[in-house]
C-alpha cells in the first residue's frame, strides 16, 4: 500500500501539550493533524522546527475587535489588524462580542457582526453575546435561537450605565443559559460603588487619569464577584468571571469553588505585570494604562499567580481593547479630559502569550504545560472550541506555533501589528517569541511576515451540552 | 447628717448585669438608680425581690409600632398596646421607626410618628429613620439635622419595591452617618432574587405560604449582607445587620468581623427557635408563621446560636411585626390570597425575654450576664441609648425587671397583651418570667397588670458621637 | 525511502490523556510510542482497538508488596502476585516501599528489596525509602547517596511505634530532601491521639474491628496533616499527604495550598467508596475493611470528590496492603483478637482503575481526561515517573491499556489475581474493564490471561531535579 | 435605725466596670464592696477620687514569681518583690506557677509553693499547676485532689526539653480536667522545630541573642496551637492558649472558635507593643527582651490587636518572667553566651496596666470598659476568681485602682519595684497610672509607698465547676 504524502511535516520540534514535553514530528492534512511521532513518512511541504517548541496556537477568549462601544467610540482594530495582531503574537482562534446596545435586535446584532468578522478576519473567531437588553424577545426567541446555533457564550455586564443588567435579569439569563449549555460570563464590578466613586471624585475635581484607579474601587470587583457566584448557586448555571484584578477576586472564586460552585476565572497578562503605578504620569499620559478594573497594586500578583497555580484562576486572555491615545478615541474630548472622558481599554492581544511564556516558563516558574493550558487549552475546553482548538491532538485544528524559546525581543509599539499606536509594554524585554505562525496547517506568519488574506479565518461554533459542562 | 429617703429600695434580689450577678438591695431616687448595695438606708417604698432576679430592663431595638406599611397596611398594634405588650414581657425601651415613605418628608415622618408616640408610649423609645427617597432635600437637610437632635439611627432596606435604596444611594446615606457618627441597619437580602424567585413561583402556581420562604432564598440574605458590608468597607462607616437568619448570613459577618470590619448583627428568637416547617400548614395558616426573612431550617439555629455565643452576633431583638391574621390584616386579599398577598411579619415583642431567658440560661448554655448583653446592654450601648439605658449602674434610668427565674409559664395567645390575636409560639412552655417591671423607678407592670398610663413613655434621644462609635 | 515497520500498532481505538481524548492509531517502536495518527503505515503486530479506549497504564504509587512489616508480618502479596494483580487491572507502574526497620541499614534494605523486585515483578517499578531509624549514618550517607541514584521518594510515618519519626527527624530528612529534590510523602496521623484512644477503648473491652475506626480518631488525621504542612512551609519543601480520608483533611491541605504551600495529596478508592459501616459486621468479619486512616463516612466522600475536582487532591491510588484473612495474616492472634491485633489493609492494586473509572467516568461526573490525570500521569508526574510513565506521549514507554468503557463486571475474590482471599467489593458492579494490557509495547495481558514472566518489569528511576519539582 | 458607719468610702471617682462607667462612690466594710451609688452614708475613713477613675485591681493570670526554673535558674523576684510591683502597677490578683519538675510530688510542689507565697505576697493569689511529670501518682492521686481543693488550673508545656508533656499525656490530662471543671492551659510551641532550629543555628554560629527569634520560628507556635486545639476537640475539654504572638496563632484561635470549639487565649503587652527589633541591639544586649514565644514583626500588632477586638483573644496578661541582666541570671553563662544559654523572660507585672490603658484607652481606640475586662474582668472569670476579684460588684473584694487618667509617666527601670534591674520600656512614655491600689480594702499602695505587708496576700481558690464552665 501506497501512503499518500502528507500536506506538511513539521519536523524535528518539542511539542507541548497541556499535558505533555515531546521531541516529534507533526503531520498535517486538509488542515488537521493527522499524526505525531518520528519518522511519519513524506510530506508535500516541511517545516524545520529544530530547537524550536511546537506548540497549539494560542486561544484568546475576550478581545474586543471592531466593536462599537455603548457610547460610540469604535475600537481602533477592525477585524483584519486585530487578528492579524493576533496571529503575530501566536494567537490562533479568538472570541470576540456581539455586542447588543440598548434596543437593539441581538439576531441582528449577531448578524452584522458576522458580516465583519468573515470578511476580515485572519485567525478563526466565535463569538460572546453581550446581551444588554433582555427584552422577551431578545430572551424568548432570539438568545435561545442563537445558543443553539454555536453562539454558546453570553456576557453580561454589572456595571457600565448603557450594558448592566439587574440581578433579576442575570437570574433570568442565567437559567436560559442552563436549559442550552450555555457559559455566561461576567464583568463584575459593582455599578453603584462605581458611579459613587466618579461622582465624588469628579466633584472634588480629581479628574487625572490615575483617580480612574480610585473610581474602580477593589470592593467593587469583590463585591460583584461574590453577587455573581451566589446567582450562580441560586440557578445552579456555571459562571465565569472576566479579567479578576484583585487578591480579594481571587479568594472570592477560590472560597466559591471550595463549596462547590461552579465558577471559573480569567485573569490578564496587565494584571500579572503591571501596577497603578503607570497611571501616575503626568497630564493625560496615564490614560494609556487605562482599563477596567484598574490595574492594581504589586500585592496582588502573587495572589493572582498563585490562583493560577492552584487553577483557581485557569484562563488567561488578553482582554485586548485598542483605543488609540489621540484625539480620535482616548483624548476625543480634549486635553482637559476627565478620567471618565477617556476611553477604557489597552491593546494586548499579539503581546500576550509572549508576556506569559516569559513571565510563566522563562522564569523557571511554570512548566511548558501550565503555559500552554492556560493560554490554549483552558480557554478553548472552557467555551466549546476544545478539541478542534487550543491543543495539539490527532484531529485537531493545525492551528500551531513554532516558538523559539530563547529569542529576546524587545518590545515597542513600532514592531507590533495592531492599530493602537501605543504599546503598554514599551521597552519591556521577553525571552520567547513566536517564529511561525499556521492556522489549520496554513502558514499565516513566518518571519516577521503575514502570510494570510483578511476574510480567511473561519467562524468557529462553541460546542457544549449540557451534559458535559466542563468547568475548569 | 440626716439622709433624706430613697423613693424606692428593692430590696432583696439577686442582681444582674452584662458583667456581674451579686445580691444587693437598689436604691432609686427621682426615676434613677442611686445606690446598689446592703444596707443603704430607708425609702418611701419597698419592693421585696427575695427569691428574683432583679435585670435591668429589656432594649427591643427592632420593633415595628403603629406603622403604616409602604402598601398601606396599619400594624395591629399602636403606641399604646405595643408598648403594653413590651412592658408586659418585660422591656422597658424600643426602638421602632420613622418610615419615610416615597414622596414623603422625612422631618414631617419624624414629627407625626412623634405625635403618636407621645400620646401612646408605656415604655420609653427612640426612632430609627428609614430612608427610601434620598431625595437631595432629604439627604442635604431633613437627615443631617435630624441626625443631630438625637435622631441618630438610619434604616436602610435592600428589597421590597417601595421602600429599597440603590447602592449609590446606600452610599450617600452611610457617608452622611459617618459625619454624624449614626447608626445605620440594614434589612439586608437581595432584591432581585426574590423578585425573580417570586415570579417563578407564582406563575407556577405555588402560591401558598410555605412558597414565601422559597421566594427568600438563603443566597438573597448572605449576598445582600456581604454586599453591605463591602460598602461599609469602603466608606468606612460601621453597619447594623437587621434579622440574620441563615448560617452563611452569620458566617458573612464574621468573616468580616476577623478583617476588621466594624459590623455589628442581630438576631430574633424565631430565627433561634422556629423552623420553616412552621409554614408547612394547611390552607393559610401557615401564613402567621410568615416573616422576611423567613424561617429557616433546624441547622440555622446552632449556626446562630454560636455566633451569639462568639459574640458575632451581638444583639436579640423582636423584629414585632404584628399583623392579625384575618380580614383587616394578613387575609385583607381572601381566603384564596398568594403568599405574596400575605403580608409578612410575626409578633414577639412581649415574649422575646422570656423565650430568651428560657433558651440561653434555663437551658443552662449560657450565663445570666449573656442574656443581659444580648437583650439589653449591647442594644442600648450599639444604638447610644446607653448609659441610660441597658444597664443596672449608678445614674441610669431604673429600668429594672424583677424576674421570676423558677416561674414555668405556658404561652399562648390569650395571655398576651399585643393585638394580634395569635403567638407563633402558643402551646410552649419557658422558665422565667418577668413578675415586675419598673420603668424610671414607677412600676409599670405588677402582678399581672398595668399600671401605667398611656404617654407616660418619653422620647430617649440616641447619643452617639463619631469620636466614640461603639461596634460590638 | 522505505520505511521500517513498526513493532507494533494499535488501530482504530479512542486515545485518551490528561488533555485529550481523540480517535487514533498508536505505533510502538523498541518499547516506546514513536507515533500517534492515522495512516501510519505498517506494523508487524497489530492490535484491533475498535470500541476501545486507549489509555495510558495506570500507575499506582502507593503500594505494598512484598514488605515485612515492623511487626514482623508478610503481605499476602509477593512481587509476582502483587504486580500481576496490577498489570491486570491495567496498571503498568507501580511504586513500593523499601522500609527501614529500627537498626537496619538502609543501604542494605534498598539492596535486599530490589532483589525480589527484580526477581519477580511484571510491571515496572520504583521504590519509596521508608526511613523510620534516622541515624547519622542513614542521614548523611546511605539517603543522599539514594535519592541521587534514581530513588529519589521518602516516605515517613507521624505514627506506629516501630515507624513513626519524631517533628526534628522530619525536618532533618525534609531539609535533606530539599537539596535533591527529592519527594517526601507521608502517613500523617497524629500518634499520641491513636494510642490513647487504643489504650481508653482496650481498657474498656471495646475491641471489635469497628473499634480500630475510633481509634484513629477524625482529628489524628487533620492534626498530622497540618503539622506536615507547617514542617513543609518552614523547611520550603514539597511534600505529599498520602490517602485523605476525611472532609477536613481535605480541607487543610486546600487551605494551605491556597497560602502557597507545595503541598500534594492523594486518596485511595475506599475512602471515596466505602463507610465505616463496612467495619459492623459481626464478630471480625469487619476486621477485612480494616485500614489505616480508617474507612469514613458517608459525607466525606463527596469532600474528597470535590477536592480531586479542584485538584486539591491530585492522585487516586491503591494503598494495597494486603493481608490474608486467616491464621497466617489478619487473624494470627486467633479469633479472640483485638482490633490491635488485627493486621491493618485491604487489597486494592487491581481494583482501583475500574472502580474509579466507573464511578468517575461512566458515573458522568468527570471526562476521561481527569480519570487519566488522577490515576496515572499526575502520580507518574509528582514522583517523576513521567515523561517515560504516565502518558500517552511520543517517546514515552508504550504501557498501554485498551479498556472497553462499557463492559459491566461484577467484582469477586474469585475473578482476582492478589494473594489476599477477599476483596472489599465483593459483588459490586463496574462499567468499564481493562482488556488488554500492554507494558514497554508487550501484551502483559489479554483475555484475561497473564502473558509476561516475573522479572519481566524493570526499575525505573525517579527523575526530579531541584530546579524543576512538580507540585501538582 | 442607726446605720453603722462603713469602713472606708471611695467619693466622687468615676467607677469602671466592664459593663459601665459611671460617677459613684464605693463604700467598703470587712474588705469587701457593700455599696455603690450617691448619698450612702458615713465611714471610718474617705478617699477622695474626685478626677480620678475607680477601676478593679488587675488580674495577671499569668506571672512567674520566685519560680525554679527547670534548668535550675530562680527567678528575680521573689512573692514580696514580684507582688509589691504587681501592687504598684495596679494588680490585685496574680496567678503563679506552682511549678513541677520531674520526679517532683506535685502535691508537695504546691505545698511548698504556698508556703513561699503565705510569707512574701502582698496581693492575692492562686496557682497553675503545672504538670511536667504525669506519673500515675500524679494524675490518679495529687492532680485529682488538688483540683478539688480549689486548685483548679492546670498548665502544660508542648515545648522544653525538661518541662514538656507529649500529646498522648496532654489527653490525659484534658481528661481529668474534663471531669474537675478545670482549666488547662498551653504554652504551646512545636519543640521538634525549635530544637530543629536552635541547632541549626548554633552549629552555623548565629548564637546571638537576635537568634533566638529564629529559633522559635512562627510556624511552631500555629502548628502548636492548632494542634492544642484538636486535642481539646476529641475530649470536649475547654483550652486557654497563653501568650499568642502571632498572626497565625490569632488566626488559628479565631478558626477554632467559629467551628464552636470551646478556646480561649491571651496576649502580653509585649506581643502587642514590641517587634524583634529590640533583639537586634550589639553584643548581649538583645539578651533583654528574650522570651518565648520571641518579639515578632510590627504586622502582628495590628492582627493581635483586632483579635482583642473581636474578643477571640480575651486576656492581656503579663507573662512577668524576670531574670537579672547579669551574672546571676541572663549572663550566667559568661560574655560568650549564646543565645540558648540566656534565660528567656521578661518582667512586665508592674507596667502592664499603665502599658495597656495607655495603648487602649488613652489612644481612644478602647473604651475603659473593655480594658477592663481585658485586664481584670476576663482573667477572673476565665479561671475561677470571679465573681471576688476582676469586677466592682456587690461582694467582691474591695480590689480597687484610683486611676488618674491623665497622668503622664516615662517608664524607667529605676522607678519600678521588680527585682530585675532593666525594663524592656525604658523611656516611654504612658498617660493613665493607677495612684492608689486597694487590696480588700486596705490601701496597699498610695503616694507610690508601699503600705502592706509581706504575707497580708491571701490565696484565693479557683471555683469553676463542670456545670458552668466559663468560656470567654
Amino acid at each position: 500500500m501506497s501512503k499518500k504524502p502528507f500536506d506538511i511535516l513539521i519536523r524535528g520540534g518539542t511539542v507541548g501539550t497541556a499535558a505533555d514535553v515531546f521531541e516529534a514530528d507533526i503531520a498535517v492534512r486538509d488542515g488537521r493533524i493527522v499524526a505525531i511521532g518520528h519518522d511519519l513518512g513524506e510530506a508535500a511541504q516541511e517545516l524545520d522546527a529544530t530547537g524550536q517548541l511546537v506548540l497549539p496556537g494560542g486561544v484568546d477568549t475576550h478581545a474586543h475587535i471592531e466593536q462599537l462601544s455603548a457610547n460610540g467610540l469604535m475600537s481602533a482594530d477592525d477585524w483584519e489588524s486585530g487578528t492579524a495582531a493576533a496571529a503575530f503574537g501566536g494567537t490562533t482562534s479568538v472570541i470576540a462580542f456581539a455586542a447588543q446596545h440598548k434596543g437593539w435586535n441581538l439576531a441582528k446584532v449577531v448578524e452584522d457582526y458576522s458580516g465583519l468578522a468573515e470578511r476580515g478576519a485572519i485567525v478563526d473567531y466565535a463569538f460572546h453575546l453581550i446581551v444588554s437588553d433582555p427584552t422577551p424577545e431578545t430572551l424568548e426567541k432570539d438568545l435561545p435561537d442563537l445558543l443553539s446555533r454555536g453562539y454558546g457564550s453570553i456576557k453580561l455586564f454589572t456595571t457600565y450605565d448603557l450594558l448592566q443588567v439587574g440581578d433579576a435579569q442575570i437570574l433570568d439569563i442565567l437559567r436560559i443559559a442552563r436549559r442550552h449549555g450555555a457559559s455566561v460570563c461576567f464583568h463584575a464590578e459593582n455599578h453603584g460603588m462605581i458611579a459613587w466613586e466618579t461622582q465624588r471624585l469628579l466633584s472634588e475635581g480629581l479628574t487625572a487619569p490615575r483617580h480612574h484607579a480610585d473610581s474602580h474601587p477593589r470592593a467593587a470587583e469583590v463585591e460583584a464577584i461574590e453577587r455573581v457566584i451566589r446567582m450562580s448557586e441560586l440557578v445552579d448555571q456555571p459562571v465565569v468571571i472576566f479579567h479578576v484584578s484583585t487578591r480579594e477576586g481571587a479568594e472570592a472564586v477560590r472560597t466559591a469553588r471550595a463549596r462547590g460552585v461552579r465558577v471559573s476565572a480569567e485573569t490578564c497578562p496587565h494584571y500579572l505585570l503591571l501596577t497603578r503605578d503607570e497611571l501616575e504620569r503626568p497630564g493625560l499620559e496615564g490614560g494609556k494604562w487605562m482599563c477596567s478594573p484598574p490595574l492594581r497594586l504589586a500585592g496582588d500578583h502573587e495572589a493572582l499567580w498563585r490562583a493560577l497555580e492552584s487553577r483557581d484562576i485557569q484562563l488567561v486572555t488578553s482582554d485586548h481593547a485598542a483605543y488609540r491615545f489621540d484625539e480620535t478615541a482616548k483624548l476625543r474630548h480634549g486635553p482637559s479630559s476627565t478620567f471618565k472622558q477617556i476611553a477604557n481599554g489597552m491593546p494586548g492581544i499579539e503581546v500576550r502569550l509572549p508576556l506569559l511564556f516569559d513571565a510563566m516558563v522563562s522564569s523557571g516558574r511554570f512548566g511548558i504545560e501550565r503555559f500552554v493550558e492556560a493560554t490554549a487549552t483552558a480557554p478553548a475546553r472552557l467555551f466549546g472550541l476544545h478539541p478542534r482548538k487550543g491543543t495539539i491532538a490527532i484531529g485537531a485544528d493545525a492551528d500551531l506555533v513554532l516558538w523559539d524559546p530563547e529569542r529576546k525581543v524587545t518590545l515597542g509599539a513600532a514592531m507590533l501589528h495592531d492599530r493602537t499606536g501605543y504599546t503598554p509594554y514599551e521597552g519591556r524585554e521577553v525571552t520567547g517569541w513566536p517564529q511561525t505562525v499556521m492556522r489549520r496547517g496554513q502558514v499565516v506568519v513566518k518571519d516577521g511576515a503575514l502570510a494570510a488574506a483578511p476574510g480567511s479565518g473561519r467562524f468557529v461554533p462553541l460546542v457544549r451540552t449540557p451534559e458535559r459542562t466542563p468547568t475548569l
